[in-house]
């Protein structure tokens, strides 16, 4: 027969898959010979079983009881039995934790008799009616689904009755009432009593964990995190041991190492005589953990012990559960323990300094995403401020301003402004990108507010529901605290707290490090971040560039680590005042009108790339011929079209507006992204590209005649097919051949339209490299506009978990990264030598870098800030890859 | 050594790829015995090996001589000879004819001295000088590069001198001057003396021909029709025959059937005593064919036999052109003859009728494209008529309307209208759609006007340059014709005629045939047309299905023949009366309004599907959900804007307006084509879905009660992730299980959005079906709007060979096709049997539908109109595909 339940003995770590991550630290804690409560797992065969079919395996509750025996004969205790009742738990534990699955049901195998027997073994008669009415409320809506409201109302009348406030008031006669009460309630939603039946408790248990897989929730998170749905769960059985019986039993949490700042030492809490629930209910407070050295020393003792050995043993930071009962030790559970970011970088940097790891291994162990953390500003707290809310970090940095209620205020603002809204939407767009943070009282992660800011980078904080907002009055309210606008708060986008008044801001140690200005040895985060970046930088294969406009950017970029600009864009050096330029030259009604523009704006594009080259001395600068369509360089359409509408209605002459307004209609396009722009410009506009490649050429000669090294490349947009490149090409060839003193410059293609990747092949001949321009690529594999759809749908889509993350911020692997894999190797057959690099934003997200790397690119370019944490995690990608992890 | 000449005795016409299309059958005529003059051809490898070395093979020119020394010996005349000598035509001859490429040059041979031994020999002084003005000509321009001006120049001062107005009136004597005054102008241009040496004639030439390859023009061809570069042409050295020599010769062309009618019998033109180029140049008019059974009986016989002879050989209808030299008939070129879109049907269908070819080879010779021409109507002219002007015939079809000269007044017009403009641009689009045909006297088929009329199905006519246009005056003047604004003209977009008035328009016979209100043997275009297509009807596997959104369209796709309808788009249901539905559905402040106004837009859609499931009684109705964004229901923003902005600044109240632009401002996109649309609006607006396919399967349960078969189907569009179809179908089928009586009702997918295809494999799981959406694809993969850029760059792109046809037209099949490839390939791995049609325009485009046979697609649905052509050519794939075309 096959085999479904393993005892604690019977597993190990490595055998998640099959008992769950809960159920394989349990069984490994059992054979490291740690006191854990005899118990067993149902594995996840099992599930899966039950899923396909709606019954369980055959036998498997036979093969459940053998177990059960074997945990009474082990405990002396027997399930049911009156005097002496075993209780267990039931846990579920999948191989991911997830949200939304049943969690634990604690006390199975009371009923109207065992309770009794509970009151007299443990000399608390309050204690066990208490539990027994806790079982039959998780049972009941855990197993049975019922709603918690009549629970809770009945509990909420009793204490009304009895005038107290808090549940530990009630008395065991209440509780015993309760549980009458409850027992009712529970007749009238399921039709049937509550099962007395210990045995029955515990298979329906088993079943309901079964069939919390496919809760809505747990759906959705899978959906979200792409985790397949046909793994099913494990359910833990677990002979119950209680911490509540007593001054010489209690119960605590527990880390290896503090999670908070990464230092050694063993960091926790401890409640004398209490369950793990009392502490979640927040009954009493808990007792820092060191308390237990004077409690009960030997048990303390042990703990270190055991911590230490876990450690060891995990070879990482653990976290721990465990209760004393009568003086005796027992672990709960334990797992690799959650950390904040700086943590992760100090202990990981520890414990290869330890030896315990090698730097391979703790390299692996940071993120890109938690060293982008560290590289906000934080602020400066002296630990006397005092939040006056807290919402959901949505968005970290931490930003101060006014108040201000509306978005139109905060488009118009001259100082810094934090926008107040209940909720915002796609109108509030311009207030948004004016302001330095944004704070909600409705809506996640997923809100609109949240999106929205992550994608810009703004500082933000929603949900924040005890604010109470009065846009009319101009004003919110919070805990008895009124904020007008125009007064000052600070919103921690890390944390979630907003503070009023202005908090000081401290700079980012970690940027303060890359800048140079803080030596390596500063602090511990500084010391463990120097030490993984540079061995990142020691192993990685992929090189990092930076997107950089502007000289001041490519510095910047420089002294980040970036060894070359990989897309610097030519259209920003068209506005401000240069705009009047590249309007001169829409508006030119003739051809010599137009080259007459173009002429003008040659010297100027020659100096901007003059001083980019020269701040990129030695290293590639790849210039990018002008991409976007002509309008961005007008104004809008339909303002135009009201200010000329009125200037009519008036009789007034509506002067140039009327002529912009022509011109604006003749280059209007309904879909400006899938229109007239990138290299499509280039063989419409005579002279345009010309133009640039004459800059770009004549800055490089220009450099070298004053002894520099300019190394630029010219980069194509927007090739849908090899037949554009080849004319573009030739031009710019044309072109370069014409500039004396000019050095030899690679003339490559973006690759960012569907059409392109799957036509690389023929492309590759044409090109001297490649680059994918991956957000224009999602744009147009998924179709749809970042503009427009972030604000709008996507919120709907996370909650639906059509998507995990936007595909603008992390890569779509499946679809995008299927056209770049295509394109990477048919390119490389055309062309095996091909440099292919990534300058869209996804260059520098920590994801997509490791993906990046898997396909073989060249390099990835992203903004300067981001350029250490692609290092890193182009670090990462080689060490995580390599088949042994602890190399 | 290799060879690189053959003479016309050693090849045959499978030999096209070494020798060309003339040169293989020059060969092959030589073979069959014919009269053809001796020559050889130089081979397409030796024209390879010129242009990758820039010299021709070595002993190349030996060779040459070697077959030259054999025509000598043949013809007992020599290269020059002063008294006998020989002359030799040098023609380039590709795989592929090309224009752009050197064509033909004639009299090689000639020079100070043999000039006088042909005069002697013709006993025409005048011709020999003639010629060789013709020879320093040709030779001048297309082997020197001298622009053709200068000698133009001289030969107009010549006549001016003589006082004469026809080449043919100047003199032996001045013929002689002008040699003369050529070859100074020869020397000034090129440095060196015109080469008197025959076989230095002859070299450059062939050299000229090899480089002609890479004319501008030839490249720009070879880039629009997608003919690889590194071909070759071939050239072929032909012995001179000459039809002048007095009235005993003579020159002509001639058909094996009529090319225009089709009609059997030998057709052409014959002009005695002259030379090839003098029909060019139009000195007198040729006599028909016939009438050299009067001149000479003995060579029209022995033409009468070739031309049979011929078209029993090719097995086809063959054009030839041939000289008379004294009583001596020469074959100078043979191929299978042009011939207009009836005629191909006709002639195909009595090939076979004949025995000649089987039917399957007759459906291989007539194409879809072929056949939409004759489902225009034309004009139905007694031949009395006479054109005012003639232009580029740019997009078929027969217009009658009344003048106007700007846009917005045929966008005002309540009759029919033609647009007349010198050439249009994209403000004009409102004013073309609203045309009924345009005229332009600028630009070709690649012009804006051309390319947006063919789009949209409007007859157009362009480059009509005999029209002088004079806008503000209201008028045109053609030849002395004025036409005001207002006057009639009638336009011919098949011929690129234009008559004064209206001209009777007569429908197509063959859209009567299909419609049924004239008999299959009424004509012998209609025998054929119904031959062949019942013939493709018999051999094909795709099926036919219609895109129609009304009754009225399923019913005539159905008598068209489509076995049903692939794409029913609910959208055209919602405009006209019932938009004021949708305003309130956009414009409801709670969902509580919105589901009022779904509930009242719920009856109207059911009727709808009532009345078209009836329509299609018995065959499926694939019903496309909801796809476009939802601001196309309102107004346009920037009208709403201006209106609202006069409003405000006279002091009134913008009323409804205000609310509007509220609103529309809200749902703006600045990309609406990647916004919210499709299954996004599904997942996002609740109760749009559910509302559609509960009117969809009430639809069908009230046909089914009164006794019909309903078939409907539901078709979820822009699915860009399985996660979206999982979400969307899963609300369907709990809406469909809720409908009583309603039938089983498959729900599928279009694949229209890039990554559905590249996810094909994933999205099948949740799918009853494909239907690819080759609009949204080719949008999406190649990154552009049909909307925006087919008028802005299409046409350049066309003039510089980027595309060969818009990819709207005729589907891209590297990249979007390779897309659909994937798709269908990896949706099948998952589904096997899944059913997998197309519904964007492509499916009734000839060339895509053989593309979508070779893809192994289940139905190709397309305008009812083009439903026969759809079906003619998914039989022509079938014969086409097979291994061997005479089956």
């Amino acid at each position: 027969m096959h085999k479904y339940v393993y005892s604690f003995a019977e597993g190990n770590r490595h055998m998640a898959d099959l008992l769950g991550g809960k159920g394989a630290n349990l069984a490994e804690m059992t054979r490291m010979g740690l006191p854990v409560p005899p118990g067993f797992t149902i594995t996840t065969e099992a599930c899966r079983w039950y899923l396909r079919t709606g019954a369980v395996p055959d036998g498997l509750f036979d093969e459940v009881l053998d177990h059960l025996r074997e945990l009474e004969a082990c405990l002396g205790k027997t399930l049911g039995d009156p005097r002496q009742p075993l209780l267990v738990s039931v846990r579920s534990g999948a191989r991911y934790s997830m949200p939304g699955m049943m969690d634990t049901i604690l006390d199975i195998g009371l009923n109207d008799t065992t309770v009794r027997g509970l009151a007299a073994a443990s000399g608390d008669e309050r204690f066990a009616w208490d539990s027994y009415r806790r079982l039959i409320h998780m049972f009941g809506t855990t197993v049975c689904g019922i709603p918690g409201q009549p629970f809770a109302q009945l509990i909420a009348d009793a204490k009304r009755e009895r005038g107290v406030n808090s549940d530990a008031d009630l008395t065991a006669e209440d509780l015993r009432n309760l549980v009458e009460a409850y027992k009712k309630v529970f007749y009238e939603h399921t039709g049937y009593d509550f099962p007395q039946a210990p045995h029955e408790q515990l298979n329906l248990a088993i079943m309901a964990v079964f069939n919390s897989w496919n809760s809505e929730r747990a759906v959705i998170y899978r959906r979200q995190e792409r985790i397949p749905h046909d793994l099913g769960t494990a359910v833990n059985v677990v002979a119950m041991v209680f911490g509540n019986l007593g001054p010489d039993s209690g119960t605590g949490v527990a880390f290896t190492r503090d999670p908070a700042t990464g230092a050694a030492g063993v960091y926790g809490d401890y409640l004398p005589n209490a369950q793990g629930e009392d502490v979640v209910a927040g009954v009493r407070d808990p007792v820092p953990l060191q308390e237990l050295e004077r409690i009960d020393p030997r048990s303390f003792v042990q703990l270190k012990e055991i911590m230490s050995r876990l450690e060891a043993h995990y070879r990482d930071m653990c976290d721990i559960e465990f209760t004393i009962e009568h003086g005796k030790l027992w672990m709960l559970q334990t797992r690799v323990g959650k950390r904040t970011p700086a943590a992760a970088f100090i202990i990981a940097a520890q414990l290869a300094e330890e030896g315990l790891i090698s730097l391979d291994e703790a390299l692996g162990r940071v993120t890109g995403a938690q060293l982008a953390h560290l590289m906000f500003p934080s602020f400066d707290l002296t630990g006397a401020e005092t939040p006056i809310a807290r919402g959901v970090p949505a968005s970290p940095g931490a930003a101060v301003g006014q108040v201000v209620f509306d978005s139109a205020r905060a488009a118009e603002a001259t100082t810094d402004v934090i926008l107040v809204r209940r909720e915002t939407n796609p109108d509030d767009l311009p207030g948004m990108i004016a302001s330095r943070g944004i704070l909600t009282s409705r809506g996640g992660k997923t809100s609109h507010a949240a999106v929205v800011a992550r994608g810009m980078g703004i500082t933000c904080v929603c949900g924040a529901e005890a604010i109470d907002i009065d846009p009319e009055g101009r004003k919110f309210t919070v805990n008895g605290v009124v904020v007008q606008e125009g007064d000052i708060i600070s919103v921690d986008g890390t944390t979630g707290h907003v503070y009023l008044g202005q908090v000081p801001v401290r700079p980012s140690e970690v940027v303060r490090l890359f800048e140079g200005t803080l030596a390596p040895d500063s602090s511990p985060l500084t010391t463990a971040v120097h030490r993984l970046i540079s061995h990142a930088d020691r192993v990685r294969r992929l090189k990092v560039y930076a997107n950089a406009d502007t000289p001041e950017d490519a510095t910047r970029a420089r002294r980040f680590g970036a060894v070359g600009v990989g897309l610097c864009r030519t259209e920003h050096m068209f506005l401000g005042e240069r705009r009047a330029l590249v309007e001169r030259l829409i508006l030119a009604e003739d051809s010599a009108s137009q080259q007459a523009a173009l002429d003008e704006l040659l010297p100027v594009q020659r100096q901007d790339f003059i001083e980019i080259f020269r701040a990129m001395d030695g290293l590639p600068v790849v210039v990018r011929l002008l991409d976007p369509p002509l309008h961005e360089f007008l104004p809008p359409l339909e303002e135009l079209s009201a200010r000329v509408a009125v200037a009519q209605a008036r009789g007034d002459d509506p002067g140039r507006d009327a002529q912009l307004l022509a011109a604006v209609r003749r280059i209007h396009e309904a879909n400006p992204m899938l229109g007239l722009r990138g290299v499509r410009l280039g063989l419409v506009i005579p002279g345009l590209f010309a133009m640039q490649v004459r800059a770009v050429a004549e800055a490089a000669a220009a450099r070298i005649r004053e002894g520099g090294d300019p190394r630029p490349e010219i980069m194509v947009p927007l090739v849908a097919t090899v037949q554009e490149l080849e004319v573009a090409r030739a031009e710019a060839q044309r072109i370069l051949a014409e500039v004396p003193d000019a050095p030899k410059i690679p003339v490559g293609t973006m690759i960012e339209v569907p059409r392109a990747a799957l036509t690389a092949g023929e492309i590759a001949s044409d090109a001297d490299f490649f680059s994918f321009g991956t957000n224009d690529l999602t744009q147009m594999t998924w179709g749809f506009s970042r503009d427009d759809v972030e604000g709008t749908f996507f919120p709907r889509y996370l909650d639906l978990g059509i998507f995990a993350t936007s595909p603008f911020e992390s890569l779509d692997r499946t679809g995008v990264g299927r056209l770049i894999t295509i394109a990477v190797t048919e390119g490389r057959n055309t062309e095996p030598e091909l440099p292919i690099g990534v300058c869209g934003e996804h260059g520098g997200d920590p994801e997509s870098v490791r993906f990046f790397e898997a396909a073989g690119l060249t390099y990835v370019s992203c903004s300067p800030f981001r350029v250490p944490i692609a290092r890193l995690e182009a670090g990462r990608a080689v060490v995580l890859a390599a088949p042994d992890e602890s190399r």
